[in-house]
C-alpha cells in the first residue's frame, strides 16, 4: 500500500483513444483538485481557447492557472515553425511549474502531438517525468501516445469509442463538445 | 447533417467501462455546458456526496442543479428498501426535471445500477427516453449498460482501463478520486 499523504500524491495519468471524453474527464479532474484546495494548471495545446469551460476555468484564478499554447500554423498538413514555437514555449512553462511545485495537478492537454510530430523529444519528456518531484499529479490526453510514455504513468484510460454522433454528421454544438 | 441549434440539442449519451473517468467527465461535461450558458441537473445515485467536486458544482446553483439520491443500504451484497425507496425517489425528480424542461443537461451519475438491480425497470427508462421532450441532453453514467440503453444511445464511450493503480494497491486519494 502506498503512502496516499496528499503531499505524496504524484502520478501520471493518460486519457488516450477516439472516443468523447479526454479534455471533459482532464476538466472534471480539475474540478475535484479544486474542490480539494489542490492548485491546478492547466495547459492546453493544439486547440484554441474557445471551447466553453475555459471561462469557468480561469474564474478559479489563482487557485487555477490556465494557458493557452495553441497558435493557427499548419502548412500542408505539418505544423509550423511559429506553431512548434509556441509549443516549445508551452513545455519550457511546464518545466518551470514542475519545478517550482506551486501546482499540485498539472494537466497538459492534448500534449501527445507534441511527441507524435517530434516538436518536443520524446527522450527529453520522458526523462524529465521520470525525474520530477513529488507531489505532482500529472494528467496528459490526446488520441494516443507512444509506449514509452504508456509504460511510465500510473494510469492509462482508453477512451473507446463504441458510438459517436459525429459519424452521423453532427458537429461540435456549444456547451457539449466545445 | 442534423440541425446545431442549442435547442434542437438532445442526445443521450453513456460513458461505461472499469476505467478512471466516467464521474469525472460528467463533470467535466457538466462545466462546460455552465460554461455556454445552460442550465445543468447532476443527479447523483449510488454514492455519497463526499467527493471534492460536489462542493464545486453546487456553488454554481442556480445554474447547477446537484441531487444525490444515495442512502447506505445493502443487505447481503443486494440494496435494501430504504436504499430502492431513494433511487426511486430520484427518478421520480428526474421525470419531473424531464418534462419541466428547465435543464438542458441532466447527468443520471452511476444510475446503470439502478437498471442492473430492478430497481427502476428497463422498459419503463427506455421508454421514457423515447418519448423525451426537445431540447435536453442526457449524459448516464456507470461500469456496464444494458444493450437495448446502448442502442438507443446516440454517443457512447467504454472508459477500457488499461493500467489503473488502484491495481497496486492504492486507494482512492482525496481530490483526484474523490
Amino acid at each position: 500500500m502506498l503512502n496516499l499523504d496528499p503531499m505524496e500524491r504524484g502520478y501520471i495519468q493518460l486519457y488516450l483513444g477516439e472516443g468523447k471524453g479526454k479534455t471533459t474527464c482532464a476538466v472534471g479532474l480539475a474540478i475535484r483538485a479544486l474542490g480539494a484546495g489542490l492548485k491546478v494548471a492547466f495547459l492546453q495545446f493544439f486547440k484554441p481557447e474557445t471551447s466553453s469551460e475555459v471561462k469557468i476555468l480561469k474564474s478559479f484564478a489563482p487557485n487555477l492557472l490556465y494557458k493557452n499554447f495553441h497558435i493557427t500554423g499548419f502548412v500542408k498538413g505539418k505544423p509550423s515553425e511559429r506553431l512548434k514555437a509556441k509549443i516549445r514555449e508551452g513545455y519550457e512553462f511546464f518545466k518551470k511549474l514542475l519545478l517550482e511545485g506551486t501546482f499540485q495537478l498539472i494537466v497538459l492537454d492534448e500534449f501527445v502531438y507534441a511527441l507524435k510530430w517530434n516538436i518536443i523529444e520524446l527522450n527529453d519528456f520522458i526523462n524529465l517525468l521520470q525525474n520530477r518531484p513529488q507531489g505532482v499529479e500529472i494528467v496528459i490526453t490526446g488520441r494516443e501516445a507512444p509506449t514509452e510514455l504508456i509504460d511510465l504513468a500510473d494510469l492509462v484510460t482508453e477512451m473507446r469509442k463504441i458510438k459517436h454522433y459525429y459519424d452521423k454528421g453532427v458537429q461540435a454544438r456549444w456547451g457539449i463538445e466545445k
